[in-house]
């Protein structure tokens, strides 16, 4: 689905009637996310001071985490305030460049938000994300796939299998959300490492992508059945004995009801609560009680993992699935239905095509 | 006017009910800017991440230079595009603080906009800015003035007349704006370094404050002559050795007419300007071929002028005058009325009492 980069990039400036576009938000969601709690403003390009580079965004990764990020919590509000720019992991270009370390032409991967330009200073805005941007070798796969299967979606399903869950061959591994950015990824790691795989999904079409495709020895459409926990036992007879959580809820109560004595859970996501509301009336945060896995955690050691995946990718015997949104402006409305369910694989925006010599 | 800090500052923390109230630009202005061209968002008090410190604002400098920042240049929308918050200099108190070289109560100058609280990591946000947050010296006057004579204000009058200007006794200074901030340290720095001193300003009322209380030798209501050049000539008979210019525009031009062979010029503003349109139809910008006088250029220098303006201060020879809008909601139709000329002396909003003991 993606299309290959062909020819080299060129030395790019800012093009005539070039704008810059953003996706705001203009009010913290109450509960589910609606468009009209964004605005997408259109402004002039602006000009990297000395020691910054000016990056045009090729590519918008959409990930369900950056429902969390609108919240109206003290920590939240720092990076994102009302009118705020919106967090989201680029790939992009640079075309203007007063840094040091980066030249015109340079394809790179940063956390530089919704929007078609932006200046970078190379070192990382957020503070979870202390790695900063990344340059993107292009030979390795279509640059597109650095925000997900060969950037931080591939490099999540990667440490959060092998450093967190630690499959032995023949063991059986549970994973929510199966047909998603992560999951699709994590059905497939947990099959290369042996495992019996059981993927969770919310419609009978993607159960039979995630079997026939993905390669998993069962799915459940956790929509369409009277008792999810009997369901997984049926589906998992030795018990799960990894959970790869990317949900949370209702699910991960049902999984916990078939974990082995010796179960591992890697708790990726938890994304059936991003929209709920705590007792007090506060918006729901990361309980403190349950460690969640952060891929930056595993940040010095990123470069490991992504070979370990560029190599799968080379033998074939990893796929990934590029369910692609046209245009920025569409962003929000495709954020809004992939958290419906709508996706299919990593949905990601296409922005912008890159420069062609 | 001003009112004097009474007791020690206290460890404070973000109050309940206190809320994080933010200017924003709305639109990039069309000429005069209006009140609609902004808007005023309330949300939460962000919280520091590790090295940085939340400060609460006390006092927000009102600034005539701040309406170029507002215009759509690629260089202006890198630190204030739209719904971007807006540019100023602050007087506040640190409430949290993880940075290490900043203490909750310390209080601090730093440009952190125009907004009730600001994240700091105390290295300065702008890039033409290099000073960072100072700390503020309480014993040396009102903490207000730290925005104004014991700040940039002073500072830029002290370094411009002192360095650039090199008055010689005796000499004739005209000074733009006499009854402005920059123009009414201005107009009594001359007295003090022996000059003869003709001020101009916009109402009768004005120059009468300027010769009376300031003490210029004279004051010409520039928009009550039917020939500004010619007054200047009646007002300084030995010609202009040095003109402060605060406006340019035809001021300026009456002010050239009378230059003597060997004057020298200061250019701290051009703010006849600010809200004019090249012939391009793009918005105005300072001339590359008229050099600017930025008090950022002496920032290693700062300790030495603020020293010399507080002995003029403590010896009575030096005075200040505070014209107060009081809370932040009121802070942009201040500063409508005072590019209106509605001001006497240094513009500035209270924007919240500071914690006491």
């Amino acid at each position: 689905m993606s299309k290959p980069v062909t020819g080299r990039l060129q030395a790019a400036t800012v093009a005539t009637g070039e704008t810059h576009r953003r996706w705001l938000l203009q009010r913290h969601p109450e509960g589910t996310p609606v468009l009209d709690d964004f605005i997408y403003v259109e402004d002039l390009v602006p000009q990297p001071p000395p020691g910054k580079m000016l990056v045009r965004a090729l590519w918008l990764s959409l990930d369900p985490f950056q429902r969390l990020t609108w919240n109206a919590t003290p920590r939240n509000v720092e990076l994102t305030p009302l009118y705020g720019p919106l967090a989201g992991d680029i790939v992009g270009e640079v075309i203007v460049s007063n840094h040091p370390d980066f030249e015109v032409g340079d394809v790179v991967n940063e956390l530089l938000g919704w929007q078609s330009h932006a200046i970078s200073d190379g070192r990382g805005h957020y503070i979870h994300c202390p790695e900063g941007a990344r340059k993107v070798d292009p030979t390795l796969g279509p640059i597109s796939t650095a925000c997900h299967v060969l950037g931080r979606t591939g490099l999540t399903v990667y440490f959060s299998i092998v450093r967190e869950l630690r499959p032995r061959p023949g063991e059986t591994m549970l994973i929510s959300t199966a047909a998603g950015a992560v999951g699709s990824l994590a059905v497939q790691v947990a099959k290369i490492l042996d495992c019996h795989v059981v993927g969770l999904t919310s419609t009978d079409e993607k159960c039979r992508w995630v079997t026939e495709v993905l390669g998993a020895d069962a799915a459940i459409n956790y929509k369409n059945v009277d008792n999810l926990a009997e369901a997984i036992r049926a589906a998992a007879p030795k018990g799960v004995h990894m959970f790869y959580d990317n949900v949370g809820g209702p699910i991960a109560e049902a999984a916990g009801q078939n974990l082995t004595d010796d179960a591992r859970i890697t708790r990726v996501g938890i994304a059936s609560q991003y929209s709920t509301v705590r007792a007090d009336g506060t918006p729901w945060v990361y309980p403190v009680d349950q460690p969640m896995f952060y891929v930056h955690d595993y940040y010095t050691e990123h470069a490991e993992g992504l070979a370990a995946i560029a190599e799968w990718l080379q033998q074939g015997r990893l796929k990934y699935y590029e369910d692609i949104i046209e245009g920025l402006d569409n962003a929000m409305s495709g954020w809004l239905d992939m958290m419906a369910g709508g996706n299919r694989g990593k949905r990601l925006v296409r922005v912008a095509e890159p420069t062609q010599v």
